[in-house]
């Protein structure tokens, strides 16, 4: 079946999420009121990423089936019906088949921590602003022990719908960009609240409230309470979603 | 007299610009009422550039006379007072006598394009998109004409309050960064509108709506009707503010 394939764009503050969810505002919805308004039939998109709510996206990639025509500037129509907080950065037609969940490998995301004195008016709505004392090296030491196959069961709520708690991470780092301290993450597959978990958990052992040397236990099956807070949704983003070939 | 130096960000957008208006919410409304709160009296601010409705702030400068000891914990306590679209980034006692504004030598400015097919949600409100055609290498000429000293006459509305046309730009380039294409400008002053008009002058000619040749000649007092359009204030940011010593 031909298909369809969306890059998205999205400011989660004011969604509950991706996920199509009757009566409540989410970017599921309306993109498929979207385009079910320019193509006049219904349209159901499977998505990469299921985002929670708060959470950003620079490199969503949802899909969907088609079996006519599409308009010449379908991307422009979209576009323009959407709300200013989402936006469609191109949309392609698809190898047959193309199914943007299951023929992902991999998914990358960033949480940006802005480490400053004062807060940034630019800033607010996209990352967690850090005022106070943070050791980087604690930080660089934790994401170290990242990369490879880890057991994620510390670093997701303990009633949860997962049955895999494995992840094979690929990549892990801290990066400073001025006063933003950015955390990268790159895994086959991410559970829920895994990566605001695993930054809330080094957030607090950089902080001093917590020993750095217990993170790399936490990594092999530990339960949650032994992990650290959940860090706001609000500096986490999508960054990018890879396809094999 | 002692005085107190504050570098201030705000995003432009929910702001009626710079400058103190009663019954409009303005930047300068806002400080002031903040500081008077913790410091219990009046407070009046020097600023070093009075932007415009909308325009936004990553470096203004203002100054305020103190004759009291202050506060340990100003600079929180300001931050705490103020909405989220202003922040004190740093606040410090500055030479006796400083004037935010008599004082400063040069003033920098930088005009954002976001260019590319779709929009974008994070950068909608501190950016000008621009979808279609424009010849990058027009805007580079019309940007080479401009440092030293020139007549803006043709870059500011023709009803003024100024009496002097001239300025002296020690900068003008454009930079691209990714899909951002931005105007940065620096110069010991600046007249109403004047950066907006330059770059509404130059999108037009980059557009091929109007003959880039006549740039050069638009800066020797030329009057208002030879320019182009006023680009949004959505697109422009006050980035620095430079003082002599």
């Amino acid at each position: 079946m031909p298909t369809v394939r969306l890059d998205i764009e999205y400011v989660g503050s004011a969604f509950r999420g991706w996920a199509r969810q009757p009566g409540e505002r989410t970017v599921q919805n309306e993109l498929e009121a979207a385009l079910e308004t320019i193509l006049r039939r219904p349209v159901a998109l499977t998505v990469a990423g299921r985002t929670d709510a708060g959470v950003h996206a620079l490199g969503q990639v949802a899909s969907f089936t088609v079996d006519e025509e599409l308009p010449a500037a379908l991307l422009r129509s979209v576009n323009a019906v959407l709300s200013d907080d989402v936006a469609v950065r191109s949309l392609e037609s698809a190898a047959d088949g193309f199914d943007a969940r299951r023929d992902a490998v991999s998914r990358t995301y960033r949480y940006r921590l802005l480490v400053r004195p004062a807060p940034s008016p630019f800033e607010k709505a996209r990352s967690l602003w850090w005022p106070t004392r943070l050791d980087e090296d604690v930080l660089h030491r934790c994401a170290a022990a990242l990369p490879g196959v880890r057991d994620f069961t510390a670093f997701t709520p303990t009633e949860t719908d997962h049955t895999r708690f494995k992840r094979n991470v690929s990549l892990a780092e801290w990066r400073r960009e001025g006063e933003m301290l950015e955390f990268w993450i790159a895994a086959d597959g991410f559970i829920h609240h895994m990566v605001r978990i695993l930054v809330g958990t080094m957030l607090e052992m950089a902080a001093g409230r917590r020993d750095p040397a217990e993170f790399p236990g936490l990594l092999t099956g530990a339960p949650r309470e032994r992990a650290g807070l959940t860090a706001p949704a609000r500096g986490l983003c999508l960054m990018a979603v890879e396809y094999g070939e």
